[in-house]
């Protein structure tokens, strides 16, 4: 019973400790996670009541074809039903998407650091990824990333903003990109983070769609809709395109909880301006705040930072953890004296200065 | 952008009426859906409530690892948390094992008809899908299915209950397989409808996993537990396949209310207890009327039941639609004068039995 070659060597999930268990541990009775970029004021009040109002429908299936919120999201963004598929979060999109196109004999590109499951994805399929490390301001290089691109080329995967380091791509230089880029290879602009974006040079890429037919554009619930723990995202490309994918689709991949929330949410627009306001303003107090203490940090797009700390990472991640603070600092990212840390309400924010002042003095330079 | 060449030829799932429209087109204002094997009686009430409690985490990332429902589910069974893998239904879980271990050198077995879901996801990998026709009384043959098994075997996938024709595989047919099949071939017992069967010979398959470390058993929230819309299912084996299995699992694959709603359905022992004995009682009150009407139909071990109408399968389903009850009729399963029914409730199994007796009167016999 050997599994595939190619899966051999991936991670296999580690569960992390609940927060129940580390406030036990750390004997505290407050923990602030601002570890997973979710959104700290929850999610809209219409979707809670969608959501309540779907508990007699728990034992009927789903519908498989998400036909109404499929309809509402393409007249939001003004595209055909046919070019729209939903996804347990866009996680299982980027799963679908490689699981239509991707083999063993295909290429793959994607910055490094960036959200990991592209690569993860691709590797599964046996593809070869090729990672191409972003710039020093924490980028996606794509000259470079042009450069690897060959006649085995078969998707690049763009995070704008990216995740972990928050930057942004601009219309111009996205525009560039798919201009030079051969018509085989498809290119997915993961905006995950999309929503929370108020630099007005962020391309329009759906209106892109129109011109290039090699895009997908992914988006998520998980995010500023806050609907993270419901599993929902979508991609949204060519009719082409979206029918292959649909041809891997399991046919209830998303619940009726997930449809029926995101339908509510997706028209809840004051939820969302209220959101992004409240995030742009924590990203200017948290830049104030690391600027006072002269720590240097990406350009933020999405509703996280990625903050140099000039001391190693992980010993800040876990002083703030004993203070009851949770961020994220990952060894792979490959920034060892790096932490990102998600905006939360200004209440949260101010905790979280406060207690990685504490950290700087507790935690040696490096 | 060609997509891979082994799933070009898969069909695109074709989105279902909506019930509201089914209404409208044929001006009924009530219909009775006996097509998707739901449970009639809902789900457990403290599963409403564990949905209801978790809506203020609906922002909150779902526990990846569905740490605590494992542990119930492991105890419950008696065995350890590293033998069970969730996923969004058995559905992804076959999908899953499939990724993990299936490749375009593979030949993989399967009845026929049986769930479609172990074909797609072999096609998708590339795999050969051998299929082996159902013995006239609708069960799986594993003498037919043994004498295809080869060196390139890698997975055999029996559904007992068979979806869809109800019948079973008793514990002496299945151990007398299991032996016979050499080690490298993995067994998947899909058992989704298990908790209806009230055969005493019905295999202990999670017993077995003791003496088969080639088993993988397939269970799911989805039928007698009636958590369908949720989308949560599980499979059980040998740690190092299920390890594998992690290996290609996205990490948040099932949502939180899946999660929580699964726990307290589990806990509830009553509600399933009321289910399969109303359930028992449904079969024994429509094969009455089966025979009374002069139809045959396989021994019905699920939740559902097939039956030879002796007429044009789908003329029988368009008069039950036209009277508001929608039954299955599939006409890939070669059974072209039966149709599937799910077992309702009594009051449901009545109309049901009203409208095929006129049905039965207003389509002329084959």
């Amino acid at each position: 019973m050997k599994p595939k070659q190619n899966i051999m060597h991936l991670p296999v999930y580690q569960p992390g400790k609940p927060i129940d268990e580390v406030k036990r541990e750390l004997g505290l009775t407050e923990v602030i996670k601002l570890a997973s970029n979710e959104n700290p004021f929850g999610c809209s009040p219409k979707a809670k009541e969608a959501i309540i109002a779907t508990v007699e429908q728990t034992s009927i299936y789903p519908d498989g074809g998400a036909v109404e919120l499929t309809q509402a999201v393409a007249a939001e963004l003004g595209v055909q039903p046919n070019q729209i598929i939903f996804g347990a979060g866009s996680d299982e999109v980027i799963l679908m998407i490689a699981r239509a196109f991707l083999t063993p004999q295909d290429e793959t590109i994607a910055a490094f650091p960036t959200f990991p499951q592209y690569k993860h994805n691709a590797e599964v399929e046996g593809a070869t990824v090729i990672e191409v490390s972003v710039d020093a301001d924490g980028k996606h290089d794509l000259g470079a990333m042009l450069a690897k691109v060959n006649e085995r080329t078969k998707i690049v995967w763009i995070c704008n903003p990216n995740n972990p380091t928050g930057t942004i791509l601009n219309e111009q230089e996205i525009v560039s990109f798919l201009d030079a880029v051969p018509d085989h290879v498809m290119v997915v602009l993961d905006e995950a983070y999309v929503e929370y974006t108020v630099n007005g040079q962020f391309p329009d890429s759906i209106a892109l769609l129109n011109k290039y037919k090699n895009i997908v554009v992914l988006r998520t619930f998980s995010k500023i809709f806050g609907l993270a723990s419901l599993r929902i995202g979508y991609g949204v490309g060519h009719p082409d395109v979206i029918r292959s994918v649909n041809q891997v689709r399991e046919p209830f991949n998303t619940t009726s909880y997930a449809q029926k929330a995101a339908l509510a949410a997706v028209k809840d627009k004051a939820f969302i301006e209220f959101c992004r306001d409240a995030n742009a303003k924590g990203i200017a107090q948290l830049t104030a705040a690391f600027d006072e203490m002269g720590l240097p940090y990406f350009d933020a797009n999405g509703n996280f930072i990625m903050v140099d700390v000039k001391r190693p990472g992980n010993d800040v991640f876990q002083s703030l953890l004993r203070q009851g603070i949770i961020v994220r600092h990952d060894p792979s990212w490959g920034y060892p004296t790096m932490i990102r840390v998600t905006v939360g309400s200004e209440e949260q924010n101010d905790k979280f200065v406060d207690a990685l002042k504490l950290a700087l003095r507790e935690v040696a330079v490096s």
